[in-house]
């Protein structure tokens, strides 16, 4: 930075800005944005929250503004606490959540408390890059988790590591649902090694296409006795994909005594998140607007992943192949033809104002070059068309200034 | 924690949560709370929040809901650069600030930013404790900073540091407000060395006998040119003491490239702040609340100071010592019997219903056990003169038990 001024930590000298500049691209208004991972914010609930404000101030007066206690205002983390509970049907009390500022608190908290440089992080690949970020400065190792579990000597690798991470549910990037008997075989190996299983599951609301899968919480908490669960898996969620983020409501789900150094960890983080909001939160649970807001937000999703889809049927399937995702928020594009490189594109797909993310943000080695993620959640159907379209027109010039004749292989 | 499981990160094993304990026990209803540094709540403006919701909400709808610039509501942040630009006749731009989840949070960036293991920072002694929690995690090391500046080898040891570290005005723990000449001084010190300069002002609202010293950010903008300010000055601040804590709005200012690269880690940590917190808070502040707000607050927490320190008078003055705080929201008690050992007399006052900081937990090395931090802006007159009395009794209990005839000499 400025030569005369001391070096910044060297997680930041050794790493670079790809990730904001990719979502930030996508932030001009006359760029189409297939990246981000953002709901349709015409969705959230504007008047419910005016009200449920209301109701807060009413209920807790002062309470609601002043420092909170740092798991959480209480009576939210015990309202947590009884729907993660009767969700799963798992033994879950209150000593076993933490409120987080969204579940990327919660990965940056797990990140600050088990990770020393160099330990190693086995991730489900491709990996959320919002985990990538939030654990890079405590420079840790990778080793990549493949849901067939054929990875040889994965037990060892296993043994080695601070803590799995797997997205089961809708997964980021892929939109894959991970079949049950992948999440009990991973289950198995995980208490085999006495490691930590954490469970990222933000997108279990948005079922498109029928259900979600049994969380491996549940799995977990079906095999255990005690009135407490104290088993491996620490279970994120998150109120930002079923009301509206602008709240900052997460929740780490575990054992209670790595709840309290999660804790510990928080407190010096931020002492705790903000009161009001949790507190406005509360309300809106309570008043059971997730019965009828996810409902109707997830049939406008289904409508703009399948334009999303048709459209890429129609302008795509000649470079690239797909799974429909039966949930979640984005579609995960791999290239069939082996001359494109996502990172490449992209420089085009700016140019014909579109915004994707390329795979190699989801790598902790940055190498996986071969495909992009689309977000469906954001646009208009009518939107979601004219990005595809453009999209066509930027592999069309990327592959015609690639070509051999060109030089440049 | 568990054996079957892995170890926790070394700065966990490594640490204690003594802290959290000196904390959370005074949050028993039967304790008079001397320790924390919590405003008084009866003072936060609940009708005020109210209202101001419903226009945050009728000016930005949905907006208010979304996930945000990492950089802070941009609004709030326009409306804070103003406000730090002016206070400080300084030029500072929208590029200048980034917005926080409180102060707390600059500290935690800070560390994640600037701190590898070893790393140095030069701390006003004795510390802040939340500033010692949160940058444990990164493990640095440090030099303990005396504004007489008379430290052997100061400018070596400041040419070493990632960064100083001071809060001029009604420091945490000893209330104590700076005088200029030594904040010149150690900002030139500051250039010399070309280190940053994390100046700390959550107390600057507090001023009970008169003004605050001009923050070393003004020093340092008076002599420098340019538009945009770029010098080594980090100042933070917050709303957390002016009008309530639980909007967790804080900030930092500092030149456009360190904001950038902290807006980066603040993105691994929570992808942003509460957008529904900073679009209230935007509000209040745009209603000119602090103008009343303030003064009303200022008013009461002078008759407690002065009511903590009369009955200090009558009741400590044989043990202790202290100087009456300008400002701020503690007063620092050393102790001038050299028998006394405030880790130890804690005990004693649990066991009397009162508590207090002990000094240790304001020293990297925990070795500083004459003094004690107490907080006087919480209670009423009343329950500070019963604290104070509580107080006394456990002294005489603790000195009666440490005679030398109980052979712990």
């Amino acid at each position: 930075m400025n030569p005369t001024r001391p070096n910044l930590a060297g997680w930041v000298r050794s790493s670079n800005n790809v990730t904001q500049q990719f979502l930030s691209l996508g932030g001009r208004p006359d760029v189409v944005s297939l990246a981000g991972g953002l709901p349709g914010s015409e969705f959230y609930p504007v008047d419910a929250v005016r009200s449920a404000t209301g109701r807060a101030l009413d209920r807790w007066g002062a309470q609601a503004l002043e420092y909170g206690p740092v798991e959480g205002f209480p009576a939210l983390r015990a309202s947590i606490a009884k729907r993660i509970a009767a969700a799963n049907d798992a033994p879950v009390g209150i000593d076993n959540v933490l409120l987080t500022a969204g579940a990327m608190q919660g990965l940056d908290l797990l990140g600050k408390t088990l990770i020393d440089p160099g330990d190693l992080i086995v991730a489900q690949f491709p990996t959320y890059l919002g985990a990538l970020d939030a654990w890079r400065p405590r420079n840790p190792s990778y080793a990549k988790l493949d849901w067939q579990l054929d990875r040889p000597g994965l037990d060892d690798v296993l043994s080695d590591a601070k803590f799995v991470y797997a997205v089961p549910n809708f997964s980021n990037p892929t939109g894959v649902l991970v079949p049950t008997e992948h999440r009990k075989a991973l289950l198995s190996k995980v208490h085999a090694a006495g490691t930590w299983l954490v469970e990222d599951d933000p997108y279990l609301p948005l079922q498109i296409d029928g259900s979600a899968g049994p969380s491996i919480l549940a799995l977990d908490a079906a095999s255990r006795l005690g009135n407490v669960y104290d088993g491996p898996v620490v279970y994120l969620g998150t109120l930002s994909k079923s009301i509206a983020p602008g709240f900052r409501v997460g929740w780490v789900v575990a054992e209670p005594r790595l709840i309290e150094t999660l804790a510990l960890a928080k407190q010096s983080t931020d002492l705790s998140s903000s009161m009001f909001a949790q507190a406005v939160a509360l309300e809106l649970i309570e008043s059971d607007i997730e019965a009828t807001h996810v409902p109707m937000m997830v049939r406008h999703y289904r409508e703009r992943r399948d334009a999303l889809c048709a459209s890429a049927a129609r302008h795509l399937s000649e470079w690239f192949s797909w799974d429909v995702p039966p949930g979640g928020m984005f579609v995960w594009l791999r290239a069939t033809n082996p001359a494109i490189d996502t990172n490449q594109l992209y420089t085009f797909a700016l140019e014909e104002k579109v915004a994707f993310v390329p795979s190699s943000v989801f790598d902790p080695a940055g190498e996986l070059r071969d495909a992009m993620r689309l977000n469906f959640t954001r646009s208009t159907p009518d939107m979601l068309d004219e990005g595809i379209r453009r999209l066509a027109r930027a592999v069309r010039r990327y592959l015609a200034s690639s070509a051999p004749d060109r030089g440049t292989c």
